[in-house]
C-alpha cells in the first residue's frame, strides 16, 4: 500500500511531503491510520546523523490513530478501534527479557519504530511521521478514548520511559518522588506521580517553571542551581527520575536520596561517573531504564484513561514540522509539540 | 586503668607492645578483656599512613572478649559475660541514620573504634589490639557462646561488611547471589548467603580456589578471566556482592546481573564509573555499602550462632603480629589472620 510521510532523503535534507510504501498486511499485522505523532528529541537526533545508511528517514515513534485494517490472525483489534503505537514494533519473542514482557531489553536488540529493520523481510523500518503505519500486533496498545489523542502521543515515549522506573520501584502512595528536569518527559512524571499517591519534588534549573510545575502536581520545587536549597533537600527523597538527557552531574540528584534511595536515569548518557561515598552514605543506588516493554505500556494507557491524564501538547499540521523541530532544539516547548498528520494520506 | 596494647608511635614505625592508658568506666561504659582480634585490611592501612597526626596509632576493629567491669548505669551486660566489638564505638544518636540503627551512616560520622576521637572527651580512639577497651554499651554486641572466639572476631568487620548488603536486599531462600573475591569477606559472605538459602556463584580470579569456594558452599565458581565463564555467567544474579578492596573494572560483573539485580561494592573505592548501557540493558543498579550499623550486627551474631557459622582463621599470638601483617600485605592467609591477645593484660 502506499502513504504519504515526512522523509528526510539524505544528511542535511529537510524533511518534505514524499509516497511510501507499506508492506501488504501479514496475518498478524494491524495497519494504523496516523491522526497524531509526538516529536521526540530522539527525531532530531536521528535528523541530524551524518550517516548516510541512516537514510532515507522517515521519524516518529510515539503516535496515535484508528485501525485502518486488520491481518488475517488478529484478534485483539478491529477496524475503526482507538489505536496507539510507541517506539517499538517487534522483538525475538524467546528471549528472558520477552518471556518477561520487557521487550525493550530484548537480548536480540528490539526492532524500533523508525531506523531499525523489519524481522521478517529485511527492509528498514520508516516511523510515524505518516499517514499509515503496518505493525505486528503485539505492538499495538488500545488507547483510552474518552483522552485528546493528540495529548495521548506523547504517553507512548515519554510517557512510558517515566512509568517503567516508577513502576519497576514501585511508586505509590506517599512515595518521595524526585523529578529532575520539566520537559516532555518530566511533565508527565509530574503527573504520573501526583496521581500514583507521591510527593512529587522537582529540581529544575529553571526558577521560572516552578509555578508550573506546581500546577502539574508537584509538592515541591527546588532550583538545582540553588546550593542552599539543595542542601536542605539532601536525604529527602526515595526515588529520582532525572530526565536530563546529556550527561551531567549526578552527586547532587545522589544526595537528595534518604536511605536506600535510588536515582534512575533515563535512556544512553554514556559512561556514569559517581564517588562511591555518594552511594555507601546512604547506601544509595544508581540505576538507568530506557523506553519499556508491553509489560507496563498498555499498564500506563490504561491508568491515564482511569485518571485523565494526557500530556500537555502543543499541536501543528504536518506542513510545519520544521517549526516544531526548531523549537524543539531551542526547547521552546511546554511541554510536547505534536503533529496532526490528518492531511498525509 | 592501664592496659598494654600493640602500638606505632610514628609513621613506619613497627607495632610494639606499650602501656597505654584506657579511661575510667562512665555509667554507660563496658570494660571488655580483649581474648582476641581479627587482623583487618583497613589496619594495614592505617600502619601505612604517613600522616603523623595518625599516630600514635593501635589498630584493630573487630574483636572479641568478655566483661571485666561494667558502668553504673549499664543493664545489658554483665561480667563475665562473652561479648564483641566492631568498628563503630559511638555516633550521634539523634540524625535520621542513628534513628535507624545504620550508625555506620551517622550524618555527623560514627565514632570509629580506632582513629577516631571520643565524642565526650575528645581523646583518640585506641584499638583493640589491645589487653583491654572500654566502650559505650549501645556498641558491645553479645557474643554466641557456642563458637570458637577467635572464629567469631572476623565477625564484626568482615562479617558484617557482607551481612549489611545480605540484609538489605533481602537475601534469602533461592535468591542467585555472586560473591566477587574469597577472602576474608568473601569466604564468610558464601557460608553466610548458603545459609540464608542463596545460590551462590563465586566469581574469583584465582582458579585454584574453586575447591575452597565449594567447601564453603558456594553452588559454582566462574573463573572471572576466563571470558567464555563469564560470558555464559550472563543475566544469570539477582545480586552481586563485590569484595575486591581496590578500584578495578564493574562492567563484567554487572553484566552477570539479571533484570533489576543489582551490584553491590563494599567501602570506599572512589570514583565508580559503569557504562550507561550495562545498567539499562536490564534495569541493573549499581550500590555501595559500607560497614553496618546496631540494625543487623548483632542480628548477624544470632544468626552465626544458631547456624554454627564462622570464619575461617589462623591464629597467631600477639607477639606475631608483625608475621599476620606481611603474610596479609601478600595475600597469604585462608581467610583471616586473628590476634590471640591473652598475652596483653
Amino acid at each position: 500500500m502506499q502513504t504519504t510521510a515526512l522523509l528526510a532523503s539524505a544528511p542535511g535534507q529537510p524533511l518534505r511531503s514524499t509516497p511510501i510504501d507499506r508492506r501488504d498486511l501479514r496475518p498478524d499485522d494491524v495497519d494504523v491510520r496516523v491522526t497524531h505523532c509526538g516529536v521526540c528529541h530522539s527525531d532530531l537526533h536521528a535528523l541530524r546523523s551524518t550517516d548516510a545508511g541512516a537514510f532515507p528517514l522517515v521519524p516518529g515513534h510515539e503516535f496515535v490513530g484508528e485501525v485502518a485494517a486488520v491481518g488475517s490472525a488478529v484478534e485483539g483489534f478491529a477496524v475503526g478501534e482507538a489505536v496507539a503505537v510507541g517506539n517499538i514494533v517487534d522483538s525475538c519473542g524467546a528471549c528472558r527479557m520477552c518471556l518477561a514482557e520487557q521487550q525493550n531489553m530484548c537480548e536480540e536488540f528490539p526492532t524500533l519504530t523508525y531506523g531499525g529493520r523489519d524481522r521478517v523481510d529485511g527492509t528498514p523500518t520508516l516511523g510515524g511521521y505518516s499517514g499509515r503505519y503496518v505493525v505486528r500486533e503485539r505492538f499495538v496498545y488500545h488507547r483510552p478514548a474518552n483522552l485528546d489523542p493528540a495529548a495521548v502521543a506523547p504517553l507512548l515515549c515519554a510517557g512510558i520511559t517515566v512509568w517503567e522506573p516508577m513502576r519497576a520501584w514501585g511508586v505509590g502512595e506517599g512515595t518521595r518522588l524526585g523529578v529532575v528536569g520539566l520537559g516532555g518527559l518530566g511533565h508527565l512524571a509530574v503527573r504520573l506521580g501526583r496521581a500514583l499517591g507521591a510527593e512529587v519534588t522537582v529540581f529544575t534549573t529553571t526558577a521560572a517553571k516552578a509555578a508550573d510545575a506546581e500546577r502539574l502536581g508537584a509538592t515541591s520545587v527546588v532550583v538545582s542551581t540553588d546550593h542552599e536549597a539543595m542542601a536542605a533537600a539532601r536525604s529527602t527523597i526515595d526515588l529520582v527520575i532525572d530526565t536530563v538527557a546529556v550527561r551531567h552531574d549526578l552527586a547532587p540528584y545522589l544526595r537528595v536520596l534518604d536511605l536506600d534511595g535510588t536515582l534512575v536515569t533515563l535512556g544512553y548518557l554514556g559512561p556514569l561517573s559517581v564517588d562511591a561515598m555518594d552511594l555507601l552514605t546512604a547506601r544509595r543506588r544508581l540505576a538507568s531504564s530506557g523506553s519499556a516493554g508491553r509489560r507496563w505500556t498498555q499498564d500506563l494507557l490504561d491508568f491515564c484513561g482511569e485518571h485523565g491524564i494526557a500530556a500537555d501538547v502543543e499541536v501543528l499540521p504536518a506542513s510545519e514540522v520544521d517549526v516544531a523541530l526548531d523549537r524543539l532544539a531551542a526547547n521552546d516547548v511546554r511541554y510536547r509539540f505534536v503533529l496532526d498528520l490528518a492531511e498525509l494520506t
